[in-house]
């Protein structure tokens, strides 16, 4: 243990710095499993106040400090490369202030993203961005990777919803950034600049997010496809007509059979492809247009076809989906999980390019995910402890990105880069983007506290 | 003329670098008449290459530059304070790709936003950002100050359709930032940082933007109230049922008596505030619901309630927005033009702020604007040539502001800061704030090349 560390717990109240084995534990890898490393200590601030005193302590003693939110992250960001203070945002887990007339929510960023939604939507107000760990991950984890989700494609990202963010800086001065205007054009964006740095910039300490109207009903179509460009021309069609789907997620061949064996439902047996189309407004709009939507399924060659009206009927669709990730776990093989984007109109090709890694490496690559928007979950599924296979998997993920970066794409479109994509972190950006990325943080955290030891080698 | 301009002059193909009068007179200042300052060089590049030739040798030079859109901002943006090179992005006016397969479109920053609008609505795609200037505003301007407009209530301001940027440095490094995916977490969210930086911290060469299914059909009612507690009493009745518009014009009675002397058009005579309200979508889906808005306007009060179906009849609504304009000008009247933004539930209260300030100064404001989200342009009307009058405008400028801002509100919306807002930039932002956009400026632009003279303060 760092002996200098108790001169910070003496200056705090009682029980913020923690060195109980069980937290260092707890707080030394997030739910990447590549990667863990203690802390020296976690601290569990619960006002903006305590986080700057910290951060002052840290930058004068240089003590590496990562922060944490709920923990549920894919990558490792949250990972304490460089030992240190884990500072955990979790007591700060309080909604201020919920307006009605401002269509604001103000909110510490250790809240839990569905928890909030469901609180705003009480009052007729909706928060859209919805990643799939929404019941368990934080909305300061959510700001920290600029978390996205199936309704993203309608409604777009975390960043789109920030509105005013208060943040401290690595030598601890705390900044009221924005406001709780839904338009601001004072200076530079910096509320926004901060909103995906992954806790590399600053630490947010409380948030002002922007909501809109709460639709009153939404309408889902699930349908079956023989095969992937049939799925595809499905999704151009629906587009062409003018519809604004709040989501339309894709699954390829190898989910649906593992689906299928868990489930024994026939809509997986046989389908090439599996969309699931939601609609969501004014009812009378949703239940015309879900018609629609469903003529340009038929057309494209849809399967099966299956309509769900109201909250809970779309409920069970969306279920469906998470028979996907299961479906996968049930395989007892390892998923390797990527979130690649690609242009959207590469979405066949991407596809065929995944179906040939397969058969040339023997190892299953299952593909599922917000096809609307081009962002698709590729898991490469790997026997557990096979080392050959766990070499094989590294290469898979070079070819992946290569190709995906070839066509314009990007290594990730929603987890980050934490620690399971900086092998590629080189691959994924230029000399020019790193050095300006250096630039700002030695402008922000000259002494490289701030989550250490990441894409940013500024030591 | 500084000699060492020639250099440069000498270095790039003939015509890039002007020193006649007349460029030199017309780059001197942009709408905004408080200030005007002639460059000692207007530079006319037509490629990313050139303006990293010029931008090498400015910042080798010492001499400032300051990037020109298409010359309309309304705050002196475009103003060359300290003399030195105007950078005009006029000649760079090329769209590069519209694809709707990817759902974007590739531009240089000189095209004119509405005919930008134009070539992709062609193609059943959709740039929504709509400033009230478009048909002369640019592309790369819109991205200098993150420009909003009406539709941006349903659809998000210009950042939020900035993909991808291509941008030089103050050193002449050219930098590919993010790309043509719809989602991307590759480190730090770079390329939305230049949006809105007013040229301070690199030059915008190419956009990558974001593109929506063009939908296709709309609505529009226009609306009079007897008073803006009812419209805005009718404005809440809408957000509540869930419907969200892709626009609310909002005009108060000075502007709506100015419009009555101008036309003589009834609607106008007896308002004590007028609404303006837009729907798109699915034909079948709009037409049902603007029954539903028409429905909460008759509730709230409205006393004249005209409705349009599709795009022509829309135009002839929007038209009237347009009298409003016309009929403050025809006045004879100046006016000093601010665009205010307020946190949504506030709207009443500041039309009533504004009205006990004109019966306490004798000097007409007129507003009109963005209701939905609070962006009030607020026109103080004075007598033009009047020095006891220009000198009360500052002073209901200072009074509106700082009401403004006691609210949660901001002072400016769209316009962005330039150098009509620079006298109350310090109110407007903490010492905090201030210090963090110096400390970026410095690392990107160290010499302060970059548009000097503007509110980062850094020499």
């Amino acid at each position: 243990m760092n002996p200098i560390l108790n001169k910070l717990k003496i200056s705090l109240p009682e029980g913020v710095i923690s060195f109980s084995p069980e937290d260092l534990e707890r707080c030394s890898h997030d739910k990447y499993i590549g990667a863990s490393n203690p802390p020296q200590a976690v601290a569990f601030p619960s006002d903006t106040q305590q986080i700057a005193t910290i951060l002052q302590f840290a930058n004068t003693h240089q003590i590496p400090v990562t922060p944490r939110g709920a923990g549920v992250g894919y990558c490792g960001g949250a990972t304490p490369v460089r030992n240190g203070i884990v500072l955990s945002l979790e007591r700060m887990n309080q909604i201020l202030e919920i307006s009605s007339e401002d269509f604001i929510v103000i909110t510490q960023p250790g809240v839990i993203t569905a928890q909030l939604q469901a609180e705003v939507e009480k009052k007729g107000l909706f928060y859209p961005p919805d990643p799939a760990g929404r019941a368990e991950s934080s909305i300061g984890g959510n700001i920290s990777t600029n978390a996205g989700g199936p309704r993203c494609l309608k409604y777009g990202v975390t960043r789109d919803y920030i509105l005013g963010l208060t943040v401290v800086l690595a030598d601890g001065t705390i900044c009221y950034l924005g406001g709780r205007t839904h338009k601001n054009k004072t200076g530079f964006d910096l509320c926004r600049f901060f909103v995906g740095a992954e806790g590399m910039l600053g630490i947010v300490t409380e948030a002002i997010l922007k909501l809109i109207p709460l639709p009153p009903f939404r309408a889902c179509l699930s349908a079956g496809f023989l095969s992937m460009t049939d799925a595809a021309k499905a999704i151009r069609s629906v587009f062409r007509s003018g519809l604004l789907p709040s989501a339309m997620e894709l699954a390829d061949k190898f989910t649906l059979q593992a689906a299928w064996k868990r489930t024994g439902s026939d809509i997986f047996k046989d389908s090439g492809a599996h969309l699931i189309l939601e609609l969501d407004g004014q009812e009378q709009s949703v239940c015309a247009e879900i018609l629609q939507a469903h003529e340009h399924l038929l057309r494209a060659g849809a399967r099966s076809l299956q309509i769900a009206r109201g909250n809970n009927e779309c409920e069970n669709i969306w279920a469906i989906r998470r028979e996907f990730s299961y479906g996968l776990r049930d395989t007892g093989l390892k998923k390797i999980n990527h979130d690649i984007v690609i242009p959207r109109g590469k979405l066949e090709e991407y596809f065929e390019f995944t179906d040939s890694l397969q058969q040339k490496y023997g190892i299953p690559i299952a593909c599922f995910g917000h096809a609307g928007d081009g962002n698709i979950h590729t898991n490469i599924m790997i026997k557990p402890d096979n080392q050959q296979q766990t070499e094989i998997s590294r290469e898979l993920t070079q070819a992946i990105f290569q190709q995906v970066l070839n066509w314009g794409g990007k290594i990730t479109g929603e987890h980050g880069i934490g620690l399971s994509k900086l092998p590629w972190w080189e691959l994924a950006t230029t000399p020019e983007e790193r050095l300006l990325h250096q630039r700002i943080k030695k402008a922000l955290d000259p002494q490289n506290i701030l989550n250490p030891g990441k894409f940013i080698q500024n030591d």
